[in-house]
């Protein structure tokens, strides 16, 4: 009597491919880890095997960028060359190292009643990744999926498309080599819209979606979908100066903040100083602002110190405050004190990362109290919000949403857990 | 220059009270437990003082519910007297026992480059809980998004709206009158479907929303809604008799599991028997069912024990496999071993609970890996899956989803986390 599976006949390519991965996702759920390991290393050999082939693919791809007159700078970010290859393999080798998060006891009790309780972590099951241009993304998601027992359906952009099919061919030939369903790992069909708008619907057959890429990419998921979504990305972050600071230390933590590689979520958007501490400070911020190549969107307080500088100086508009330029700029504004900070951030912050510099410890424990972003960093770079610099090992991208993850998500991220209940013929 | 809210004049009064329980949620957030624990007692106190204001109230929507036609059970939920209104206040009291999760270290470390990183609980903000009849749950939620530090929109049955708007009174009066925002704790304005609507679309202004209740009142959430969702509830439950088990044990756990209370979502919807033991186990377990006044739907291979059982059997139609009954109704089926029970669960079950019966430990092993419910039981009743229970001492619902919380949800399942990062001047 036990029923069969609903005829693949009536359903699309995109569903089709949820129900294998699903049927490959209950396979790798009780894997150990030593199975998983071997998988990811035979995956690491074979991308450095057939290197040769990735490339021819990845090859066309760039052809057509050019032809559609696509700029350099993202040329060069789909661009994939022996030592890109190598590095994406190395990448995939140190996921091995990594502790596998599943069979983790969560928490363990015996109840009054004797029965045990235990709290184990799980996979997700199928997780759905929707992201942009960088073929690395591909495997780094799939490496990530993989170790930590969940199937993955990969949404690439259309601009990577054949390089991302080489990909995911080596991968899925590795993973079946090993004698596991290459189904684990599946490039979703379609080039077109279309085709995220099922995943969106695929509520029961994908557990969770992860949008990676620009803000309009996101909203359209988090909007749309009605499978459970992590919102990932947007950082509008800022850098408070507060009244008691160290000058030399938050001159030095608003440039790296800024200037280290702005184009990342994690670099600062805006700066906000302490009244008191403006006439010190302010000067030398511009001066190195201007020496890091920074533009500088000021709000009145902060132009009235223009003049006196070499910084490039713009008046700013309300728009500058919600802003998340990833370029070398930055908004900038004095604020009367710490609680006009936390509330400007309140406002306006996308929740990602705000830091202050401070040598007070009152005003520390306010700001991490009252501000609630994925990261409160206190004399520290917004720079180190990243899993490899928390020392997850790997990160499938950051929550900017509360529920689930927030901030880096490493492989503990990718998973959900079940409570196992042992009794001895225990009833109620 | 720091600019201000949004006017109110413009919003909706859905939106302007999601707007005033983000202002409460920042008060909240930082308030050491003992503050909330006194409000938490006020609330208590209050509810016993005013119990005459509340059964008043809710004498109204008796009365409605009368002229309405509604079903005496259906009233008997509604219906507040002094007695329930004290265990209302006791629950309550319950609530101040329990631990606070706000601001507990779930992990931290100092990283390599001297960077102490901690990961620490806040509350998740403003939570919307959107229920059905039960005025308790008015308390019992407000009462644990407090003690979380949680702001709470109410969004009531229309049946209840008179109690609960007595309820809520009490309720902000205590926190008002400890000096905290009344706002905390809010009925969502508006009886009509259109505010639930509302509420689906407050996405950054309400953080997450949890549907308690029906099937469609939880689907309408689950698939509209674009704040993120805590899909709590249905229980498809399932009670697998193994080939190798203790037939008395057995029985008791399938009657427990399924009469002990059937009208809840753990109680067990599907019994699997293993066809080496059917012969032994179908005919007892027909005979006990039949004891606790259970209907068996069964399949062909059940069937064929019914006419020398004094049980009610009845044929199974696939619908069967699929039905959350919550009334003295069991489905039945024999399977040919254990791996066609779990496929047989992967199929069917609303992935809430699954209890195997058996003496063998490879077996017991087997199925709670390979099955993949929030609670999986070895040897006890399904109806262990609770938060009270599980020693959470209180449950804002369970939940059947694999994102950010799975199984009962006790307190800290109301908190979401976010990062510290301490450094003396770091820079990447």
């Amino acid at each position: 009597m036990t029923p069969s599976l609903n005829p693949y006949d009536s359903m699309t390519p995109v569903t089709q491919a949820a129900y294998r991965a699903r049927a490959a996702a209950n396979t790798l759920a009780p894997l150990p880890r030593a199975q998983k390991d071997d998988v990811l290393a035979a995956i690491a050999d074979a991308l450095e095997v057939r290197t040769a082939e990735i490339i021819e693919a990845n090859a066309k791809d760039i052809d057509r960028a050019r032809e559609a007159g696509t700029s350099e700078a993202i040329i060069d970010r789909l661009t994939l060359t022996a030592e890109r290859v190598r590095a994406i393999a190395s990448d995939v080798r140190d996921v091995i190292a990594l502790p596998d998060p599943v069979g983790e006891v969560v928490r363990g009790s015996t109840l009054p009643n004797g029965i045990d309780l235990r709290q184990v972590r799980v996979p997700l099951g199928v997780v759905g990744i929707i992201y942009e241009a960088r073929p690395n993304v591909t495997v780094d998601a799939a490496a990530l999926c993989l170790k930590s027992g969940n199937a993955v359906l990969l949404r690439g952009s259309s601009s990577a498309y054949e390089s991302n099919t080489a990909l995911v061919r080596v991968l899925r030939d590795a993973v079946g080599g090993a004698g596991l369903p290459a189904d684990a790992i599946q490039l979703v069909p379609g080039e077109s819209r279309e085709s995220v708008t099922e995943l969106m619907r695929a509520r029961g057959l994908v557990d969770v979606l992860i949008p990676r890429g620009g803000a309009s990419l996101i909203k359209n998921v988090v909007e749309n979908s009605i499978v459970p979504v992590i919102e990932t990305g947007t950082g509008n972050c800022h850098v408070y100066v507060d009244k008691d600071t160290d000058l030399d230390m938050a001159v030095d933590i608003l440039v790296n903040s800024k200037a280290q590689r702005p184009s990342v979520c994690n670099s600062a958007e805006t700066l906000l100083v302490h009244a008191d501490v403006a006439d010190a400070f302010v000067p030398r911020a511009l001066d190195a602002l201007a020496d890091a190549g920074v533009t500088v969107h000021a709000d009145a307080r902060i132009l009235a110190y223009a003049e006196r500088s070499k910084a490039t100086v713009v008046e700013a508009t309300p728009d500058d405050w919600e802003t998340e330029y990833l370029s070398y700029d930055i908004a900038a504004a004095v604020v009367d004190d710490l609680d006009a900070a936390v509330e400007h951030i309140r406002l306006w912050s996308s929740g990602h990362t705000e830091a202050i510099v401070t040598t007070s410890q009152q005003a520390a424990r306010r700001f991490t109290q009252l501000v609630d972003s994925t990261t409160v960093a206190v004399n520290a770079s917004t720079r180190f919000t990243d899993g490899g610099q928390f020392g997850f090992g790997a990160e499938i991208g950051i929550s900017t949403q509360k529920l689930h993850a927030r901030g880096p998500m490493g492989l503990p991220e990718l998973t959900s857990t079940k409570y196992i209940v042992t009794g001895d013929g225990h009833t109620r």
